[in-house]
């Protein structure tokens, strides 16, 4: 361990740090900020889901939460999917990003909204809730700035 | 192990018994089969991209494999997270399954059209594009047969 | 899609294909059958895993499967990882092989047994405990077939 | 949108507030922050370590660092299991976490090994391997606060 270990303390904002360091440029987007804000708000969304889902398993009226546990499981799969591949940037920009950025925005959407009902009687829901609309807004913003070009299919020669 | 071991061997066909023990209908689509075949497709074209992915990193020629290294490990990603939603029965149906399905959809199709480009040369893309070429036709299928209501977006109750 | 169709139907078996289509030998056991076994064994078993955690869910006694549905999710998530990085053959046999498979094991024996107490009533716990006992044993198998160098940490040199 | 949107913006620290709002106390550990510090260190290095494998691969000399991206994959499926499974506070203390951990550990030292090797030359490796690091770190400490109990397999009742 000592071999590779550094002196300093651990820092963070390694995303950032780790799209800024690739050796090609980040192609998806000009706003690189918009990016880095997409990957960290699906992957924080995908972990808070998956502990929410979690949660709502330990409550006594589990059997009311069916659909919350569900669509935090859904949730978390989809965020997950699409944090991996926005964080990539070689060969970038394939056709799918935008179906997967819509996909990922009603996840948070649906998700989200089922965990509001629930905010008032579960602090866990409250703060999933919360996490849902920052990576909702994420994706929207995202697509919103995606170029046009990468709207219509098939034009993608990787 | 003795404990709650069975004598009988391991049967297969898993998922497609299990969608069937689930105490809630099918109630994506009405036909039964199109959503099994489409949730097998689903892992099977995951784990094939992620061993072809791994694959091309062990070719001679990696470097000219680059973007199929890449589209190998989006479409895993998307495919594992699309076997996962679409197996789930609890509280069925989300407003973003059809997103996802062309989300998948098009990631098969990406990726399968790479692989095509290096099948002669390397067997495992032309496996990986057969697997491919099977999720893109299975997620057609069940886009196809998804009831009209769930096309619209913010329709769903859970 | 024409453009990248095979005439031929769907053809099965990829995961065996892909591993003996990978430019490098396999390197991690001498039995080739007991590795693909495994990497079999393991997807299945997570997919099975998630399903049957969503069937546990959507049963009336909900509350009393709250430990099957966590052992479920858990299983899921190692089995998937294990099966990545089990079928991954570049650079092979990284040091923490023999503890991951220990692990993968050890959750499937805690799941399969949690399974197999409510087998008699619910059929998708019946063929859940099936697949973890399965996937069990394809650990234990290779774990045995592993070489005694591996056993070691600290002697890798990728 | 409107209907569940807080006036507030998006808050951080997701993870520690969900394991607070848990229903069912942190089972684990007697040192909630020894556990937070662990699920927050697996994630962070799960993403990380995928990202470096897309900028390894991006590299000019992407065949010389072949064994980095095989390590940071399976690195970062080990630490989004472990992640996952860690935050998981419902019929706590499964008795595959400790192998699971020790996986997590080695996966962690193995693939900050090799970043390490290529820190002076790219800066995402450089990342990377503090990710590893801390990770690694907080497996250790985590795994020293277990309790004995769950060192012995097979005494675990769910």
């Amino acid at each position: 361990m000592a071999a590779h270990a550094s002196a300093s303390p651990p820092l963070q904002d390694h995303m950032r740090r780790m799209l800024r360091a690739h050796p090609a440029p980040v192609a998806l987007v000009r706003d690189e900020g918009g990016l880095v804000e997409c990957v960290e708000a699906c992957f924080d969304c995908a972990q808070t889901c998956s502990a929410c889902a979690d949660a709502c398993l330990a409550e006594e009226m589990v059997a009311e939460l069916r659909a919350c546990i569900r669509l935090n499981l859904d949730c978390a799969d989809v965020c997950d999917a699409a944090g991996r591949i926005l964080a990539r940037q070689t060969a970038a920009d394939p056709p799918f990003v935008r179906d997967l950025l819509r996909a990922c925005l009603a996840a948070c959407q649906a998700c989200g909204a089922e965990c509001e009902r629930h905010a008032a009687h579960h602090e866990h829901c409250r703060v999933c809730a919360e996490a849902c609309l920052r990576c909702e807004a994420a994706c929207q913003q995202l697509l919103d700035a995606l170029p046009v070009a990468s709207r219509a299919r098939g034009d993608y020669v990787p």
